[in-house]
């Protein structure tokens, strides 16, 4: 996992070009992978009922806030690489991470870590792949987000830039949990 | 104040060149920017009450997490745009606000918001100033951080991802702020 292979294996903080990716692109995979570090450190051995925790009855639990952020990557993936709206399947199966709130309280939960990371880490992996094969010049081209003109550097900044907000929502409700979970 | 000015009159939501800046360094201006101005959009409208409220007993307030956006980027511009340690008198100004904690419930209380948006625009305006003299280059020179081996882009990555996962913890503490506040 290239989160993994740059921050933790090597000890280098440093957004620079990377191999295999255009040279900015490869700058916006840094942050992404530093980003999604940082979330995986905050997570690290959150057992099942830690992860299904409710800070309160209107809150999220950690478990949701992982599992929206691969939704909100999904996406992005469907609209601006296959340029489509998610289909009926892929709404039954994101739709409560993607909205959280009540939906997300009653279908996610009972699930371990493992879960979690796998999700992020199949969805990360199209990602990348498909940075493959984009030049820089794709990052500037138009891509219109909820109605406001966007381009797609804005749209993957906005990944890891939300994914970085329920972080640091997560370092706070890990920080909170009952100590008898 | 640029985050305004971008975001919210032009209601674009694009990271590419902008007038003033070396291409790439308008880029990170542009994240940056677009994190301020979701930080201000978190704290609209917020009373002093409001900004003290401590959710717990080891907690942090709006408050303070506001001023410590504002005292990380002053300390990086101290670390990489002065090259030296904070003196005496900037770590009285700025200590509690960069340690939190104890030290931040302690002395960061009865400020009104438009106290800490003083001191995030201040604090900001250098940085803006700097950034305008520096070239692209610039962005991938060294910067250890913490005695990791970093480079000036990731300094200033760092910078606003820090301040997007407060504004994360931003937006749990106003939803549960107590009614009668």
């Amino acid at each position: 996992m290239i989160a993994v292979s740059i921050f933790e294996k090597y000890k280098t903080f440093k957004v620079e070009d990377i191999q295999g990716y255009s040279p900015q692109i490869g700058h916006l995979v840094l942050m992404m992978s530093y980003a999604r570090y940082t979330t995986l450190k905050a997570v690290e051995g959150l057992t099942v009922e830690q992860l299904d925790f409710l800070p309160h009855q209107n809150g999220n639990s950690i478990g949701a806030l992982l599992l929206h952020m691969a939704a909100v990557e999904f996406g992005f993936q469907v609209e601006f690489f296959d340029n489509r709206k998610p289909n009926e399947r892929e709404t039954d199966e994101w739709g409560a991470a993607y909205e959280l709130g009540k939906l997300g309280r009653g279908q996610i939960k009972g699930n371990p870590l493992k879960f979690y990371i796998k999700k992020l880490e199949d969805v990360r992996s199209r990602t990348l792949e498909e940075f493959k094969s984009k030049q820089d010049e794709w990052l500037y081209e138009e891509a219109p987000w909820g109605g406001v003109s966007a381009n797609n550097y804005f749209i993957w900044f906005h990944t890891f830039e939300d994914e970085l907000n329920h972080r640091g929502q997560i370092r706070i409700l890990r920080n909170t949990l009952p100590s008898n979970l």
